[in-house]
């Protein structure tokens, strides 16, 4: 019943032309020649404001911006007095990124409330559309800003980090999109977190799993968080190449090796026993001053992260690192550096709105399937601030924060399709 | 009844005091503050020359230069037809290294014919100590220069090599040592191979074994050989760290780790079946242009050493390595790249010869431990020629080529008795 009825609606409105219409908009806002790039707090994320703005008015959707500069379109339910149902995402993109990380969240809640105005459907609370600034942490180093700051949740720390290229803080940015610096310095949450029943958001997946799954859309489970060490020194002893005997020698990386082997191993075994864990080592050198050919290396860094939806996971696997470290520092005589331990705690969405966007799926005849985001979303600062939190994702290839992102419209009416439905008869 | 001679030999001719006298000469030839600075066919280099010439005088031992600019010490024989018997090692260091690491073996070698002068002794041959220049790779890329211009193995290329300050041409700076550079241009023998009827070296251990092993001495076996890659380069795909699963990776550091581990453990297995094996990356990096905490590495470069002193045990490994990456390759979807293949053969040194130096040193009350030579000496380079060779080792701490390697002078004086009585009773 209901994918006859999303078929008559398609044909009164043209969620595709609407869509290409949004995403081409948004590809006019870029001020790089290379991919995408909408700067936070910038030129082109400002753009895009105004082009949703604009896109509201000609559908009777109200906008206004909240105390942190973000945009808020609106569409009035019959309770205006009772929580709303928000959805949403990003307006900024990395430099150089793709059209769709960020946007396609907020180009799905504005199809998805411009329609129901076309089709003349009241809801019963306000639906509302977040459209955040400065997700991205490639500006000023930490992600989900728009979000932290409507929330309450950014420390004075992180509004005096400087720019990317050193010039303004955070707040001088975030002063030019009218935010309320003083509550937000203050700590304060600028919305009443009651006054929301629901976040809701649509993204990218940014990883090759949806393609090699073969699925359009999937339910996210929850957004993983992570343990991670930028810096782990091994120091052993360096040596001449051709004449210290392996029962003599104290060679870093061959320790490092073996850690890095093991630790592959765990993540190997733990997979098969069900738990959810991605372990990377993205940087690794020898001291470039000293190293050489025919020189055992006394020293070898590397970074290591490990990302979980489980808390007790991420323990349990930082847990088997350390030992494992201990292990290999006492058979090879190496010892192991760490420097600050860097946790990000995972966010959990809610099991409720899990089952219901799984049953609109169905029922829409797309894949139920459910997979965790690996990577961070505004969705988390909802969720780890309590407020029932879901997500969409769509297929994505070629990954994102590069210019060669690519969701195919096909793919993104799927998803958008989900969020209608979830927005016009919630929990 | 060796030991006695000795003794009572020791008494007459204070091997201590020369020995010391010599070296301390030495450390005034060096023209660096921190440690010992020989520079080859340089100041330091020469002043060593000098030195040497004045003490052969001093014993009345004949003093010349060959046709590559080497000094040569000679007690003349009974038949200064037959073939000479011949020691010695390198006068040069390495910038900033040790007092030992070259020296030792020609300090050794004067002491030993001084002392047959003093004690009136006429050898059967002649005697001859070959003072090499220019054994260090350090100043013109490739080691063994002067032993190589000596017996013609020098290419055209090899003595165009710029020094390390790229200011001259090996074969400018040789031709201010009285090098005959139209014939070693040629390629020439300088000197008829039948003419030496064994070339024996001492020189310091450069490895920790013997002080591990406690031997003050011990007899070589060979010097080790080896194959070199100076860059081998996995490479996999990049990804977001947090998004891409394990079943989707293609990660060229998990991969390099594994390769390495699996380097180890065929490494410790042919060990433990009696192989002359050590192998050594001291090289290793991720492409510091792209790499990040957060990012799959989709690149990694590292350099891959492998000694032996069997040439079947080298390509034995390298084949395994290969093997190896093929099967990583595959598992994993990553791809090695190798640079050009560099190829060190092994010297082997006499049988005949390495049993009189254990048969002396048994004599002698010294230890006839066998081990092989990790790094290269002027020795390989006769032994390549066709030419008996033999060399003696003798303990030293903290390794070489810094200012830290010591030698101590009984040690010294142990290594040289051996030498002493091989030069007097030689085959």
């Amino acid at each position: 019943m209901m994918n006859m009825t999303a078929e008559k609606i398609a044909v009164e409105f043209d969620m595709f032309a609407e869509a290409e219409r949004l995403f081409s908009g948004l590809e006019a806002t870029s001020t790089s020649t290379v991919g995408i790039t909408r700067e936070a707090y910038g030129k082109g994320e400002q753009k895009a404001v105004e082009l949703f703005i604009t896109y509201a008015a000609e559908y009777g959707l109200e906008t206004s911006f909240d105390g942190a500069g973000n945009l808020v379109i609106v569409l009035p339910g019959v309770n205006r007095n009772a929580p709303c149902i928000a959805c949403g995402s990003h307006l900024d993109s990395v430099p150089q990124g793709g059209n769709f990380d960020g946007a396609a969240g907020i180009v799905a809640g504005v199809i998805s409330l411009a329609r129901m105005q076309h089709e003349s459907f009241v809801p019963a609370c306000d639906l509302k559309v977040m459209a955040f600034r400065c997700e991205e942490s490639a500006w000023y180093g930490k992600p989900y800003i728009g979000s932290s700051a409507l929330l309450g949740k950014l420390s004075v720390e992180d509004l005096e980090a400087r720019h990317r290229d050193g010039k303004i803080t955070l707040a001088e940015a975030m002063k030019s999109s009218g935010a309320d610096l003083d509550r937000i310095f203050n700590g304060e949450s600028l919305i009443d977190l009651k006054s929301i029943a629901a976040y809701l958001e649509i993204h990218i997946e940014q990883g090759p799993v949806m393609i090699a799954r073969d699925l359009p859309t999937a339910v996210v489970t929850g957004i993983r968080g992570a343990i991670r060490h930028r810096k782990i020194t091994c120091i052993g002893k360096a040596g001449h190449s051709g004449t210290v005997p392996r029962w003599l020698r104290q060679d870093a990386f061959f320790a490092t090796a073996e850690l890095v082997s093991a630790l592959d191993e765990h993540w190997r075994v733990l997979l098969e026993r069900g738990l959810d864990i991605v372990v990377t080592s993205g940087i690794v050198e020898t001291n470039a001053e000293v190293h050489a050919m025919t020189r055992i290396p006394d020293e070898i860094t590397f970074s290591l992260e490990i990302r979980s939806q489980s808390t007790d996971a991420l323990e349990a696997f930082y847990h088997l690192m350390q030992t494992e470290c201990n292990n290999i520092a006492r058979e090879r005589k190496v010892t192991f550096e760490f420097d600050r331990k860097l946790t990000t705690p995972p966010a959990r969405m809610s099991e409720r709105w899990i089952e219901r966007l799984k049953s609109i799926s169905e029922q829409l005849d797309l894949p139920s399937a459910l997979m965790p985001s690996g990577a961070g979303h505004d969705a988390a600062v909802f969720a780890n601030a309590g407020i029932p939190t879901a997500m969409i994702f769509i297929r994505n290839d070629k990954g994102s924060h590069n210019p060669d992102e690519s969701m195919t419209i096909e793919d993104f009416i799927k998803g958008t399709e989900i969020l209608y439905h979830a927005l016009k008869e919630p929990l």
